[in-house]
């Protein structure tokens, strides 16, 4: 028999069950009741660590997206290897639907059949929100599921990607050496969003030039707390993959003992209450800005026996 | 004694008095109390004809407004001269707020001392909807204070410049001779708003370039009831002017036998209404995005008591 309720579905995705652990995130991007309830739950549990990885298309954040994930299944965090890693792959431009592209089928190969990996493809679908509010519940349903830790992988460096990799704890961003790639990251806003620069394919020329770049614009913009650590690996290789991994914990531990982590997450939280908030409201204006009701107030206000102030304040009385 | 009640001064305003009408006008921009009983009145008398003139800067708007404003005053509409015009100088990239800008000061000098003429800028405010609210209601008002025929002048070609300019009954966009303002003027969505495209400074070079382009890309675009008329002025020496005149009747006339008047008409009630209620739910999430209800709403979500649709709906249900 098919399992339907999120409760037990949750239970089964908590004892091991990707099966169990898909349903719930195919609820999560349908935006229906089930959405709602699996939320509900979720959200009773720990947030997972989130990794976000983003950077141009062809930077090579897929593979290093691989060899992150092998290094963290053997180093783990605070020295203890990760049981499990979730993956989740974004691809805002794609209209694609369902869990089942890219990501998890002409890429990852590694780790295929490795039962410690869960990976999990998000497109965008049509209901209100969309992506940028679908991310975030999936992250809570893994954590409640049990996944310590999430890498979320954004396609591109559009301002969603951007929004989406940057909600993470830790935010890596991946150029390539050569000129005007520090440029273009600056210019899609992900200098400011950055914690960790990875230079990849660094066997290639420019890594200086990119480097030197990087430190200036760094050096010119705003200070933070946390300035962005630079690395350079060449992914195909697994060169500096291992370094790569104990800067994401660096930047973990300096977030634990300087209490922006708990900034940050506070601020996750407010940005993803006022989302919600936004969407609720907007869909009331829509219930009312149509309908025989709104047909009459219009007529009203063609016919001038009324205003567009009164006629959206008896519209929104019977909100 | 200072007159502060809309309608007295409305009531003035129609016996000629521009002081009341100025009045009014700032209660309008000023987006208070006085605004929406001002806006009140002005819905139960008729919108005046509303002559949209919008085009990069530098085209030579200004010049052209004023010749059209002289000829408008002595030719008329359906050929009675009219009484009086209104002009409506609007800049959205200028912070500056009241009713003495650039419109009002630097130019129109000809029509500075003309009693048959009313000249208003108005420039970004602060409240909420901005200038894409305060011009539409503006228009009435004026209309209610008698105006028949309103110009609306909009400084530049950004989004909101269009778009407070394609409102208009007649939508009057204008460029120069040479290469490449026709395609500019697709980029900036003018060639889907105007009714009439005016080739200004025509005595230059490039004319029979512009025009073969705008009409290609005309024969390209959509096909709407209306084709564009596209004419040429050099209105520094007012050739044209009258030509361009007697297309800005023919359009109207065009608009009244074809039934198109009242449906621009009902489309721009519709998004004007729409604009108000959106704008009036955006009040009540900004009432419900703060305070302390907000505050404990946002520790129950970061301490894992709710969810942020819960969240959300306790929040909306006090709305």
């Amino acid at each position: 028999m098919k399992v339907n309720e999120p409760a037990e579905l949750l239970a089964m995705a908590q004892r091991g069950s990707r099966v169990g652990l898909a349903r719930l995130l195919t609820y999560v991007e349908s935006g229906t009741r089930r959405h709602r309830e699996s939320v509900a739950l979720a959200y009773q549990h720990q947030s997972p660590y989130v990794l976000g990885i983003t950077g141009a298309p062809g930077a090579g954040k897929s593979t290093l997206t691989d060899r992150l994930i092998a290094t963290g299944l053997n180093v783990g965090d605070c020295g203890n290897p990760l049981e499990q890693i979730g993956v989740l792959c974004v691809d805002p431009s794609s209209p694609i639907t369902g869990g089942a592209i890219l990501g998890d089928r002409i890429r990852m190969q590694e780790h295929a059949s490795d039962e410690r990996v869960f990976i999990r493809s998000m497109a965008t679908r049509g209901h209100l929100g969309g992506l940028s509010q679908a991310v975030p519940d999936a992250l809570r349903v893994m954590g409640a599921a049990g996944f310590s830790m999430v890498l979320v992988e954004t396609v591109g460096v559009g301002q969603m990607e951007v929004q989406i990799a940057s909600a993470a704890d830790t935010t890596v961003v991946v150029m390539n050496p050569g000129w005007g790639d520090a440029m273009q990251a600056n210019k899609a806003g992900l200098l400011e969003v950055a914690d960790i620069f990875i230079i990849n394919k660094a066997d290639r020329a420019g890594v200086r030039e990119t480097r030197r770049d990087l430190e200036q614009m760094l050096d010119m913009g705003q200070q933070r707390p946390w300035r962005p650590l630079i690395l350079e690996t060449v992914a195909t290789s697994g060169t500096g993959i291992d370094a790569a991994w104990v800067a994401v914990n660096e930047h973990r531990e300096f977030q634990s003992s300087s209490g922006q982590f708990d900034v940050r997450r506070r601020d996750r939280a407010r940005s993803e209450l006022t989302r919600v908030l936004t969407i609720a409201v907007r869909a009331r204006v829509d219930v009312v800005a149509e309908g025989a009701r709104y047909d009459a107030q219009l007529s009203a206000l063609i016919e001038g026996h009324t205003d567009p102030y009164a006629a959206a304040e008896a519209l929104l009385e019977l909100a």
